[in-house]
């Protein structure tokens, strides 16, 4: 049984951990922090809790933290940098959903993030956790930045078509949605019910923090780097990502392997769902599960790859791929707790 | 490994029960009918269930229905009524999601759903399945009535005050609400998203088919006939029911204890929640799960009581209770296939 | 032309005022003042007002406003009750939309407000501004205390109940739902779009501020003290209030004549909708409408009357109904501005 | 008074034409025509109408018709092609929301729609209606096809890179979303609100519809072929577009006078607000209101050009526009009856 500390459980992001964590068979929760919240059993502010936890949320206390075999970090940017160091000495391992390890260039990090990393050595020797990808790497990391919502979401469904040379790489174009639930859980005015509700809207369209991940990947996964144009947009809902990708063939006969080169792409990946040529996926059909399933689409007469990609912001896109990652760092069935369907409808 | 049939299972209702079963240790589902999508891979028509059934859905055929060791029926009136005896005479154990069996006066019956029933000698002999009524009816049942959404929520949440006799049973009312799928998933311009999104109304107010099943429910709890008023909402949303319940106390002294007469009543239910005096139960914190939560609310100079209700309509609703309702019927463990907490946000 | 002043104008009854007046043939908007974003254009906080205001937000300026013919207070409470004498000393008239001035006892007023009323001579003299009940007075009126939403709904469909004595007053229930913006635009964890989207809940159902309002206007309405049981419940949607009311007929047979009493009762009112006996009003019916649409239905054997109502909240419950007593003032047209049908679908 | 026939009126855009119509000062609705409703009060149909108009659905009849100054054709395609050239041989003016006058290429409209033109004459003499590019021509057209909702979003982004040669035409991608009621109100399984609530998905990525009318006129201002990929995704609300455009820019110096060419080409345009470089319209913003919003974004080392485009589909994008149409058509005032702000929130 691995035990599992969780920093900075408040927010969307650590009660999906929980929900998750409550029925995974070979992990237990062993402690959970919130400086605001400490004392505050986690099922008075998540009833759903209610019956599957006793715990209370603590005060951040790294002797606690270094009893864990594992600690996530479910914290806003910055505090995982500072805190990590101190595990890392302790020998504990790390999966940090925010944006603190992601960024391999600490320029361009404290660029978008508004501060200088406070640990640029450990900054260079995590695993960005993107399994698909980096899954021998994960199996041995003691760090594991685990990567944002919209680049899990996009970078899925573009590896194949890079990894393989297939399209022109400046000219790549992510337009991806997201539900309200991907803006976390603090009270401001522009995430209100009353604000959100039935209407849609394109923010963040100059630039926004996910773009430099999204672009790192993907020169990764090219061998070189790319031009790609990121615009998210907001969806009135809770949970779930699409991402619709442009991409253009180099070679338009290619459109005929096409699908089988993405289902070739991802046979093994216990996650990855490429559904049928033309399938337009739902957002739900992945509610609450860690799937992440694509369809692609091309039009007459047109040498545009069209790629439809759906997570679940939460899940996928950030607690469910940490527990995939978890899972992978100990040696576990990767699916381990992940195996429940999507919530439908 | 109990051997389950699935009779009906295009709607909402059948695929509640894939997403529950599939999951469940104890039990495998052999086979699911549709007359109209017979051939139909179960995972074309639900996405979400990719990956995790192969069954593809089958005509109807009492042969195979008939090796089953329980059969759920997902279908709509009528149809359960006609083809349960002949389940009944080859051993088949059946609970059926419909309606067909859950009205003992079967003049009652046919005067609510306009038809003659067509097998009143299985509905004497049916066991109405609220676990928390009836277990050990349920134990020993060949068939099991599944109780409708709404008379869940009211019910459970009634119980206590009608059963210890406290309130005047002629002055109950039941405000619900509920969110669309409880409508089912057939094409109707009232149902369309169009229609129903962003708005708000009652419906079913000057009567309601679960109207005559609340009042059979409440009388029997009472020991006597019940006034009951019932006024059925459409939330837009699409899981979830709450139910308001107003109940005027014989002695306002009662209030002191009622919390606690709440508490006792149900502390050994695994499947229903008393919160904290006051609490507001959400219909999110009980999404995907089979849990009743209510609390109770008390307004000054008042001697009504109010209680909060909340269930999934699909779940402890419909398809969960169905499962709750087979593990006490095989003597498994009550709540499995169910543990897992709530989808929230 | 009457000029018009908006003190609070950043809130949604402040932005609901503008889009009103923006077409109203006789008033015009001088001046809305805001503290926080004093210089702001009110088109660059709400876009839909691009190109229909050039006006921008101002301090509070006692000069400023003494020069309107009318001052709406959009505010929280305590700000009218503060400012509203100089004004009136300055002969201009106010309809304060907060709940300063709605409830005559001060005691009450300050246990539920949570603090002392400024202005008791104003309170004293202040209008209950619900046109159906008090038009003449809001003709000769000073100062008018604009209804609340749920008091609006409410007490519009117990109205003919209570005037003509035929039902139990000491009985009276009010089940009520309203959209999130009820609740303002203040940002606050708990009106999230991730928190309230897909999920329904009661709320304030041990006691609401809107109680001692109902209860009041209940109460001049019956000519005695009532028992009024309120729950209010918060609907995953932006606008529109639902109540349903629930009360029992002292004698059964005046059930026969209640559709056309209320009819009779509602003949001339431009704003009230009795419609056919047996409908269900919908939210979406009144959306951006003055209008309150209400229903009565009859289950069998019963001998409660039940009464379905619905507003838009930021309308009949708040801004229109202020643009209404505006009317009413002045001696314009009561529906000037206030022509256009409700947005549906 | 300008004497209005609508034929087809009991979808959305019948109501919404009913909407606008029922506060224009200079025209009247005499008929309304529904085969499948006739004799049924269109405010039992659409409560938010009572009040407003006494009219009943009639059977179509090309007398009364004819007595019309103008009608409006809200039907499924097909219909205008057959009924129309009866009308205009008597004289009558139309506006046709469907979409059988839209293309003019025949073959190409048979290919998209599966059914012979029946009208290729008054094909080849109607005037394509967008204003913003035809209005001298609708000023004199007997035959005005207005635009489709989707192209119009698309068009009105695109219309002043297109014009003045900015771009690679063969580049160009829209990527559109829309609310619900764009599939209209006709009951079916994929448009129920259990379906689409709280989901969110491509659809008709392969090829939709609107792509050869979006085709035509992006040509038609390019002065040359076009290469445009269009994506529609289905949000979960109810009204609705939002069209996020990408385009290269032929050279990348033009971005620095970019704003100010948009706001030039817009200048005299009442209904299209080029909002400030940088912003992110909502679709709020446009709610039950006329107006084309829209800004444009660059990012970093791009040279793509970001154009966010809004409108209301019900409005701009059908009813809302057919209007604007009749107003230039008759010489009056363009902006008559479509003056009121957007509903917002």
């Amino acid at each position: 049984m691995i035990n599992v500390g969780i920093v900075g459980g408040t927010g969307y992001t650590g009660v999906e951990l929980l929900r998750i964590l409550a029925v995974h068979p070979e992990a237990t929760v062993r402690c959970i922090t919130s400086r605001s919240e400490a004392g505050m059993p986690v099922a008075d502010m998540y009833p759903n809790l209610r019956g599957h936890f006793d715990l209370a949320f603590s005060e951040p206390d790294a002797a606690a933290l270094a009893e864990c075999d594992l600690v996530f970090f479910a914290t806003p940017h910055g505090v995982a940098a500072r805190m990590v160091p101190e595990l890392m000495a302790a020998g504990v391992r790390v999966v940090d959903l925010s944006a603190d390890f992601r960024i391999r260039d600490l320029d361009i990090w404290a660029k978008w993030y508004g501060m200088r990393h406070e640990s640029p050595e450990w900054a260079a020797k995590a695993v960005y956790g993107l399994p698909e990808v980096a899954r021998e790497q994960i199996r041995e990391a003691q760090l594991v930045a685990n990567p944002g919502c919209y680049p899990t979401a996009v970078q899925l469904g573009f590896l194949p078509l890079l990894e393989q040379g297939l399209v022109d790489v400046k000219r790549l174009i992510a337009d991806a949605k997201s539900g309200a639930s991907g803006a976390g859980r603090q009270g401001s005015v522009g995430m209100l019910h009353g604000e959100i509700g039935e209407s849609f809207k394109a923010y963040g369209a100059s630039g926004h923090r996910h773009l430099p991940e999204i672009r790192q990947g993907l020169a990764s996964a090219a061998g070189s780097d790319v031009g790609v144009t990121f615009v998210p947009h907001l969806i009135p809902m809770v949970r779930g990502i699409e991402a619709t990708l442009y991409a253009e063939l180099n070679n338009p006969a290619d459109f005929d392997r096409l699908q089988a080169r993405y289902e070739a792409r991802y046979r093994d990946e216990p996650f990855v769902d490429v559904m049928p040529f033309g399938s337009h996926p739902e957002t739900r059909s992945v509610r609450g599960a860690n799937h992440c399933r694509m369809a692609i689409h091309r039009q007459e007469h047109s040498h545009v790859v069209i790629v439809s990609s759906v997570i679940d912001n939460l899940v996928k896109g950030a607690a469910g791929q940490a527990v995939q990652n978890m899972n992978i760092m100990f040696g576990l069935r990767e699916t381990s707790g992940l195996d429940a369907p999507a919530l439908l409808p």
